[in-house]
């Protein structure tokens, strides 16, 4: 584990791919800890990174990441369907002393792919902050965005230890509590703690007739929340984790039929006791949350 | 309608049957905002209402409906399946000019019964402040709880249209937006606005495993929030909307449906498609009530 003081960083120059809000708040966390020395950012837009440039998010930007020589760790922040490409090229680009990883809410695909690039297993391991914004854009980019939030690293069976926890040590010191999960656990886990919560919300907002909207009040504002996202990036995620998401939501349909049968045959207990096992799950949830 | 200053009250005196948060709220609100001279508290436990008379929420109290007399407006506000009984007695103990209305977020059930009560249609029209919280208990009262919401009144077709006028002008006076449906029509937007969106909430927590808690990050957090609410009471308003509920319920599944088969067919326009609808209508409800 290295020292956080800003005398000696534990990375010298960090490359980020993908400069948005995910990204850029990363960059910024990384530089006002004192984690690294220099950030390069990497897109596509030259103007909109020297605008992050200007913003004093990045210290340098290229727009090819085969361009990307003396770096540290790269970190790939671009949407989950071009994390593959991404990782890859940089992995390419870089030195065999070049660590690298991603900040994707999918992980089992992306891993099984990049494991077949040569060189990933000793330098790339998966990373999640579990952390997002409803805004976009490096503009509100923010440095506590990921301060007392978990973090998931996705090591397979054969990754180095040393890489692990090099990977762990970053997202420490940017404040975030990190778990380690293999991939497959970690689409698992996601797909009924995300997917299936956008899903669901997405579902209801869809079904609410324009005459009705007027009426609705805090528990849609709530239940329905995520589906203002992007449909493109959620379009994306799904597809990345199919299977999980597939047998999630035949999971949620069979509970809501359990629901409407219980309504529909008048079982008064049988609906008060889902409810009820509900209660504990988000009872249970905001305990370990500590929230109010 | 009535003057609104404190010197001229619109009514003298007003029941609230029931206080707790919502009662305690229309209590408090009434009497700051000169609404009415005094207000008298009826439940069943004379502690609590001696508490609440403590607080300042009610003036008097009593712990038997058919004690009412002397009182301008009666707002019943006990959970949807005492609703019924309590504007019954209401309706009972009071004169021919005492008017009634209640707080319960069904309307059509309620309504119809009440419809065959002697003196019903001339004196009782259903209301619903669209308003609440997570919070209970008179303690936690809101004069301010109302101000700039929405609350449907229910008129039937024959219900008299001076009768319709005061109970209007209550809410408004609260500082309410009224807006006047059928109790059928009320239920049928309430079933997508407020019912459906809590089953979908509830299906969603129960179905998180407790290992994966965890990881729940914000999403998981507002799509479930409303899973927290009491089993028992909403229970109760799924019983009472049980028809609307079942058909809404059925609709979601319908559309789970449609994400789930594109998915695993691979289809992602089609999940594109969907998921760009449902963002319109929350985009359109985001508008319509003015949330950034």
């Amino acid at each position: 584990m290295g020292s956080m003081t800003h005398s000696q960083p534990q990375f010298d120059t960090i490359a980020i791919v993908g400069v948005g809000l995910i990204g850029g708040s990363i960059a910024l966390a990384a530089r006002q800890r004192g984690v690294c020395r220099h950030v390069v950012g990497v897109g596509r837009s030259s103007e909109r990174l020297e605008q992050a440039q200007n913003h004093q998010l990045i210290n340098s930007y290229e727009t090819d990441i085969q361009s990307l020589k003396d770096v540290d760790l790269v970190v790939v922040c671009t949407p989950v369907n071009r994390i593959v490409k991404d990782v890859t090229d940089a992995l390419q680009a870089t030195p065999e002393s070049t660590l690298v990883t991603d900040a994707g809410s999918v992980k089992a695909s992306i891993c099984q792919e990049l494991l077949k690039v040569p060189g990933a297993r000793s330098r790339f391991i998966g990373s999640h902050p579990l952390a997002g914004s409803h805004q976009s854009g490096f503009e509100n980019a923010d440095a506590d965005l990921y301060v007392g939030r978990k973090c998931v690293v996705t090591p397979t069976p054969d990754s180095l230890q040393s890489l692990q926890a090099s990977i762990t040590f970053f997202w420490q010191a940017l404040g975030m509590d990190v778990r380690s999960l293999t991939p497959e656990h970690h689409d698992r886990v996601l797909a009924f703690t995300s997917h299936l919560p956008h899903l669901a919300a997405a579902a209801v907002a869809e079904l609410v007739k324009e005459t009705a909207i007027d009426f609705a009040a805090t528990g849609f504002r709530d239940t329905t929340r995520v589906a203002a996202g992007d449909p493109e990036l959620w379009t994306a995620i799904f597809s990345e984790n199919t299977e999980q998401v597939v047998s999630a939501t035949d999971e949620l349909i069979a509970t809501l039929l359990q629901y409407r049968d219980a309504l529909a045959d008048g079982d008064l207990k049988e609906v008060q006791k889902l409810l009820q096992s509900a209660q504990r799950q988000r009872l249970l949830y905001e305990e370990r949350h500590s929230i109010e």
